[in-house]
């Protein structure tokens, strides 16, 4: 079958489920947008900038398995290599393509702009070569091998894959296979997924203490449900790494909460470390203090699920699909009586006190209810997402932040992503104002596409995560008061939505009643104190100083010189 | 004497001209926040984020001969990389300073936050070196030369220095000379001075055609002065290549206009081409028809004027300084008669007419107009710096565009460095709205501070540079119609600003008028067609799609398949 370069590319990305590209246009890209036109099923979708288009892409791989983002060469693959560095930190399969200089122009070390004009094009490949799986330049030569093993590689490792598409070659007519491509993990070895997975269950119905330590791969495996039924099987309390928030139920009688290294509320560390059967999920990082266990675990895993292998006591089983081992332990293992671990109580449930200051502690506790099964949850870096740690969410909820790479700004744009790749889920988002601000323009795409969340910014007039750093009263974390409610008029006029601002407690029940019965996007303003702060968060700055500037640091109040520069 | 190395770090800074360090705070550079504060004569000015504050650091070095950015490691760095890469392509001199993880964590390969979290600290640096001519970890063992090397470097070769600075070493104690820094080119070794200035004398005191094309050296060296009174003595007339526009008067009758390869207007071109002694300043790019001439020039240049070198007909004279060149130059060449040669007449003035729909050409030649001597004039890439380079600007005004690079977006956050640079001169901005909305956001750091440019908004719903080269009427084209007089109030809602709409020829003028007595930050937009755009853009556009997507691009009608994915 005879096909262009840019269709085969677009078609092989629906193929995999990737209906909508983000991205930029720009002039070694326009052709590409025309190929995204001729493809079925596949749309373009063009945001402000290109970071917000690589945020994007992410937020819709975390919901549909799988993203893709499209920028010009040099000015937009550095705009968006923050993005990708995020993607491939967290796991996520996003497919960045590249609309590049004609391939003769490079061959001939031309001066192009958006180059540096001195003949070298392997800059911009050698950075993202530091943060993609797959590096590759099409030609015409290689373009139908390059772009399925691309996608291969993307998706199974799950982890970002670039592709520089040379302006003009993408119309070139190639040879493509008829077949169309489907993206399965291979099977098990036989031989090794029965044996780990009897070494597994030998274990585990022996032992007394068994526990669950939940992360990533949790969901990029898909394995979540698998591992519920084995979980309740077997009576095996879990606890979730922060990343791995709500990857399994948080409020089934099994879930001890969060475990996050030292700072794990001892109930549910005495739980891990006591453990005669620990098993994690790969990556397993102590996020929130990642300098405490550098080992990353209180104790030696007996079991350590990745994808494609798994590790029980010192025995390595190459070759076993994780969803195959969960299946087959789930036969294997021996039916546990009722445990008596309880789960965490819900939250407390407050009235709202007329006139009552809106104050972080009401607000979580509140959003706790408000929250509803099903919706997908976004936070982003900072006071969001630490205050949404301890918030126990409702059964299927899906739950995206950026808790690894830790972008502030990150989540405004990938809740364009996520709603584009479910939207009929109702989408909530949590953003600080200093994160708003960097980003804010998405907000733009998001009401003009007709998507209809319900955002709550946070403002309290600074980067508050900073201040219980350091420098609370300083100026360097000072933001600037917007006007924020007027955003989504001004960014689409003609685009109804809610808005509301928020200084009480009172005010909050009021707006959350009109926001349940809203038929539109709803940008809800949160005033609050530039001091107030989740109680992790204010546990966590000072460790972080601690841990950052060491006992010299600025922390620590010691004679701080005076360099005047005035004298020479 | 003993210093901490944050404090040296910036006073070596503010001696070498730096007063506003541009950034955004994170949790591995907050300390430098603190010593920042610390140092007379040094400031840091908060931006909504890091692209932005790279494109800052940016234009304030281009106005003020140095610049700097602060940022946290990882999300920080990957975010203003596209920036630092725009200041190398156009040669402007950064320093780039990044927070990053303590030593001991970098050493011991820990899982932290901002990096992938699998103790990898050497991909950010590896990204940056392809993009910076110094890139350095500090450590307390070489803080201190490391330091002055990379000041010396990048304010030397213009272009962009990396200092990672670990967030735990920065307030311990070193010894620093006591001696300023100062920042001076090396004199010219003597013979080769003099032996390179008698023969370019020599040459150009023989020739009959001499001729000079400008680039951007003549700004980087500082020698527009002395080329100025080089030419007029000599009665050199000269082109500027849009890279050096207005580097030197574009009023002198002198001045020949743009020289930009083929494009060039025949009368200038012939100038050039038929010159016997020809005059170029690095790095003489032939930006705006990047493939057209392949070696750069259309003849070969008699004399090749460096920084630090000169070439002379077929020899190399290392180890010569441009302005002792061009100084040496002034005293040997004998001065001609005044030459016959006419400037190009000035831009025709057009009387508006009552409820003419603003047009791009109207509104050009009015501009000619409004710009005074004095101004610094930014455009944005597209439409603006297009039709500015066919605008005659009055005697020392100062142009930045990023023509390069070409990151559209790149003028805003430019402006707010730039006036950071020179608050007392007036600034003025055109941008379109697809640059905008890329880093809009910094215009609220603008009118915070009490800056008061005059930005002119083109507003014609779309990349009007994009749907000339391919795609006139298609979405991927468009961009959202933002309620853009409104912003100013939304981004800064306690700071007084004139916002205006025009849409006719007259409203233009009773705007002018206002701006011109205006005591505060104007913000115009103009409502232009979409379909309209000024005449080179209109040239540019289908040259550019030739060169980018060839006989088989998209440019061509033919057959464009219709791909269906439905059927399998």
């Amino acid at each position: 079958m005879k096909m262009t370069i840019g269709n085969f590319l677009f078609m092989r990305l629906q193929q995999v489920g990737v209906e909508h590209v983000f991205g930029v246009p720009g002039d070694f890209n326009l052709q590409l947008l025309e190929q995204v036109k001729e493809v079925d099923g596949i749309e373009f979708i063009g945001t402000c900038n290109e970071l917000n288009a690589a945020y994007a892409a992410d937020g819709y791989a975390r919901t549909k398995g799988i993203g893709a983002l499209l920028t010009t060469y040099g000015v937009g693959d550095l705009s968006a290599v923050c993005g990708i560095a995020g993607s491939l930190a967290e796991h996520v399969p996003v497919v960045f393509i590249s609309g590049v200089p004609p391939l003769y122009a490079m061959e001939s070390r031309l001066r192009v702009h958006h180059s540096l004009a001195e003949g070298n094009f392997d800059n911009v490949m050698n950075c993202l070569k530091e943060f993609t799986v797959v590096n590759t330049r099409l030609t015409p030569n290689n373009a139908v091998e390059e772009i399925d093993c691309a996608l291969h590689r993307c998706w199974k490792q799950k982890k970002p894959a670039y592709i520089q598409v040379p302006s003009n070659i993408s119309y070139l007519m190639v040879d493509v296979p008829e077949t169309k491509l489907k993206l399965e993990l291979p099977a098990s070895d036989p031989e090794r997924l029965e044996s780990s997975a009897k070494h597994i269950a030998n274990l585990l119905n022996r032992t007394q203490r068994p526990a669950l330590l939940v992360d990533i791969e949790v969901d990029r495996s898909g394995i979540a449900k698998g591992l519920s039924l084995l979980v309740n099987k077997k009576k095996i309390p879990y606890a979730a790494l922060p990343t791995g928030k709500a990857l399994l139920s948080e409020v089934h009688p099994l879930s001890l909460g969060v475990y996050m290294g030292e700072a794990t509320t001892p109930s549910v560390k005495d739980v891990i470390k006591a453990s005669d059967c620990l098993i994690v999920t790969e990556p397993c990082f102590i996020e929130g203090s990642p300098m405490v266990f550098p080992g990353g675990l209180p104790i030696r895993a007996h079991i350590y699920i990745r994808g494609y292998s798994v590790t029980v006591e010192k025995e390595v089983y190459e070759g076993v699909n994780a969803g195959d081992l969960i299946n087959r332990l789930i036969d294997l293992v021996e039916a546990s009586p009722a445990t008596s671990i309880q789960s965490t109580s819900p939250a407390d449930v407050f009235a709202p006190r007329p006139g009552a200051v809106l104050t972080q502690i009401y607000l979580w506790s509140r959003m706790g209810r408000f929250i509803r099964s099903g919706d997908i949850v976004l936070a982003d870096n900072g006071t969001s997402n630490i205050a949404l740690r301890d918030v126990q969410l409702p059964e299927d909820t899906r739950y995206i932040s950026q808790l690894i790479w830790g972008a502030i700004g990150y989540s405004l744009p990938a809740l364009l992503g996520s709603m584009m790749a479910a939207p009929d889920r109702r989408h909530i988002l949590f953003i600080g104002d200093g994160s708003l601000q960097m980003t804010a323009q998405e907000l733009s795409t998001i009401l003009n596409l007709g998507l209809r969340p319900v955002i709550f910014l946070l403002n309290n007039r600074g980067y508050t995560i900073e201040r219980f750093i350091l420098g609370m009263y300083e100026v360097y974390n000072d933001i600037a008061d917007w006007k924020y409610s007027a955003l989504p008029q001004v960014f689409a006029p003609d685009v109804k939505a809610f808005t509301a601002i928020v200084k009480t407690e009172d005010d909050l029940e009021k707006v959350l009643a009109e926001v349940e019965n809203s038929d539109c996007a709803c940008f809800i303003e949160l005033r609050l104190d530039p001091e107030d702060a989740p109680e992790a968060l204010k546990t966590f700055g000072p460790l972080t100083a601690e841990l950052d500037y060491g006992p010299r640091g600025p922390q620590h109040v010691f004679d701080k010189p005076r360099v005047s520069t005035k004298s020479d």
